[in-house]
C-alpha cells in the first residue's frame, strides 16, 4: 500500500487499514512489501481466494460481513491444510460509489476477524473499479516442514470425516434470493435466519487445524459442495469414497428443508460455500480427532469410507446411489 | 485452484495454467494451497498489486502483454526490496466475453515471464465478473534474514540513484490516448513506439536486486511517479531530498518530447508506471552499485542528495525548485 499523504488513497489507507497492520512485518503499510520470518523448521502455506459483489455476496450485505467472508474463505483453506494463520494481503477494488461508511465497516469487520483468527493484515493494494467491488485476499500460514495436509493422502480403509454441518449456506443463498421458499420448506424465522447467516458469514474451522494436522491423511476445505470436493480429494488420492447419506451432518434447519423437499439434498451436497473441512484418516484416529476437534468446539461426523476405485458415491438407506444433475459449483 | 474435471473452470485451469505450475510447491494446482520452504536463514517478502481493464491497461491490449504487466509490477516491488522471486499466486476475474483465445494468450505471456524472472505460478483463483477484467497477483520473494531493503533507511548525505529512464510510460499512455500528440511532441514512429511500449510492458529491474541489497540504504519501486515515490521514501526515512532535474535519466524519446513541450517534465515525474528502482546509498557505494547493476544490463543514474528536512525538491539548472500541480498518481 503506502501512498502520498496528499492522495485520497493514502488518507483512506491511513485511516482505516493502518490501525489493523500491527504486525511488525507489515511495516505500517508504508513500504512496497511485507516481511515474514517463518519459525525455524516451518513451511509457508499460501492460498488466494476472492469475492465479487453480485457473484459471491450481495451488494447490499453489510460491509463488515463482506470483509469477514473474504478473509474467512481463505482461513478455511489454511485450516484444511493444518496450517496456522500468519497473516494476509488484501487487494481491494471498489466502485466510485462505495463511500467511506462502507470502507469503515469493511475495515471494522476485517480487523475483528484478524484479531479473532490471529491473522494480521500485512499489506495490500487499493483501486477504483468501473464495475462491482472485488476483494481478493492471499492468506499465509505456517506449518512444520513437510506436515501440510494435502488432498492426495487418502488411503483405502480410511474413514471420511466432515466438520460442522453441510448445505446450510447453499440453502441460505436460495432463501436470500427467494424468501418465499421459507414457507415451502416449512422453516420458521430462526431456521431461515440460521441458513442465510451461514451464507453471509462462513465459520472456518481453524480451531480444528491442529487436529487435522495430527490425524488427517488428506483434507480439503468444502467450498464448491461436498460432492464435488470429495470427488477432487478422491481423484488427487487415486481412490473412491462411499458416503452414507443418512450420516451427513445437517443442521436442524437444513434437515427440516430436506424433509419438506427431498430434492434439496442435492443442493446441500453440491451448492457450495460450506467452508467445512472434509478429511480422511485411519479408523483408529477418529476418536482422538473428534475429541480434539470437539474440545475446540468443532463438531465432527464420520460419513463414509475410502474404497478402491474412482469417484464419490452417495448411498441412501437402501444402498442405492444418488445421482446429481451437476457435480459441483463452478464459475465457468 | 483445483476444480472438478466436469467443470469449465477446471478444464481451463488444466489446459492453460497447470502447464505453468511446475514448481513442486504448486502441487499441480490441485490442492487448496501452495507450499514454499524458504532457504534457511531467509525471510519471506510479500507484495500484492493488481491491474484492471480500462484502468491500468487498455481492454484491447494483447493478452500476453496484460499478463506480463500484471506479473512485472509485482516483480518490481521484489526487486526494489532486494528480494529474489520465489513464486506468485494469481487471482483472475474475467468477463463472460473473454474467450479461450484471450486466456491462451494470457497464459502464454504469464508462462514466458515466469520463466524469464524465475518466478513460478504457485496457485490461484479464477472467477467470472460482471464487469472489467481484474488480475491481482501476490508475489513472494526470499531475502537473507534482516536484509530486506526498506523505504525507511535513507540517511543525510546519501546519494539518490535511479535505474533506467523516467517518464516514458507516463508519456506513452498519453500518446496511446491521443495519438496526434506524437506530431506535437516532434516524435517519429520509433520514438512514439518506445514510449507506448514502455507503458504496455514495464521492465522490472530484478537483475539489479542483488546490487540494491548490497548497497542501498533505502529503496522504493517507482509506480506512482518519481516525485511522489521519492516523497514517500523521504517521509519513511525522516529526511528530505534535493534532485537535479538536469540529472534525471530520460530516454531519447522522452527528451525530445520535453524539448517540444517543457511542461511534460511534470508528466514524466508524476505520471507513474515507471517500475524503475529509486534508491539511496552512501556516496562511496555508488561506483560499485553502478558497476554491478550495469553488468546486469541495468543503467543507473545519480540524480541528487538526501538532506535534512522534509519532502523532495526538484531543482532546475538555475537552482529554482519546480512545483507540480499534483504530487503523485492516486486511484482515489
Amino acid at each position: 500500500m503506502g501512498g502520498d499523504p496528499q492522495s485520497g488513497e493514502d488518507r483512506l489507507i491511513a485511516r482505516y487499514f493502518r490501525p489493523l497492520a500491527r504486525h511488525p512485518g507489515a511495516l505500517g503499510l508504508v513500504d512496497d512489501a511485507a516481511i515474514l520470518s517463518p519459525p525455524e523448521g516451518h513451511d509457508v502455506v499460501l492460498t488466494t481466494d476472492g469475492v465479487i459483489a453480485g457473484v459471491h455476496f450481495f451488494a447490499t450485505d453489510p460491509a463488515d460481513a463482506v470483509a469477514a467472508k473474504a478473509l474467512r474463505i481463505n482461513l478455511s483453506d489454511l485450516a484444511a491444510k493444518g496450517a496456522e494463520p500468519a497473516g494476509f494481503l488484501l487487494s481491494l477494488a471498489l466502485p466510485q460509489d462505495f463511500g467511506e461508511d462502507w470502507l469503515a465497516g469493511f475495515a471494522r469487520g476485517l480487523g475483528a476477524d484478524a484479531d479473532r483468527y490471529k491473522c494480521p493484515l500485512l499489506g495490500g493494494d487499493t483501486d477504483r473499479i468501473p464495475g462491482p467491488a472485488v476483494i481478493s485476499i492471499t492468506a499465509i500460514g505456517f506449518v512444520p516442514h513437510g506436515k501440510m495436509v494435502k488432498r492426495s493422502g487418502a488411503r483405502v480403509g480410511d474413514v471420511v470425516v466432515v466438520t460442522g454441518t453441510i448445505g446450510d449456506s447453499a440453502l441460505g443463498v436460495r432463501l436470500r434470493r427467494t424468501p418465499t421458499l421459507a414457507a415451502q420448506w416449512a422453516l420458521d424465522d430462526a431456521a431461515g435466519d440460521h441458513l442465510t447467516r451461514r451464507y453471509l458469514l462462513p465459520e472456518p474451522r481453524n480451531a480444528a487445524a491442529l487436529a487435522v494436522r495430527a490425524h488427517a491423511s488428506a483434507a480439503i476445505d468444502i467450498s464448491d459442495g461436498l460432492a464435488g470436493d470429495l470427488a477432487k480429494l478422491c481423484r488427487a488420492s487415486g481412490v473412491a469414497a462411499e458416503i452414507s447419506v443418512s450420516s451427513l451432518p445437517l443442521s436442524d434447519a437444513a434437515r427440516r428443508a430436506v424433509a419438506a423437499d427431498a430434492s434439496l439434498i442435492e443442493t446441500a451436497l453440491t451448492g457450495g460455500d460450506d467452508y467445512e473441512i472434509l478429511c480422511t484418516m485411519p479408523p483408529e484416529d477418529v476418536a482422538s480427532f473428534r475429541a480434539v476437534a470437539e474440545a475446540a468446539a468443532v463438531q465432527a461426523a464420520e460419513i463414509g469410507l475410502i474404497v478402491r476405485g474412482e469417484g464419490a458415491r452417495f448411498l441412501d438407506a437402501s444402498g442405492a446411489a444418488l445421482t446429481f444433475s451437476r457435480g459441483s459449483y463452478s464459475h465457468f
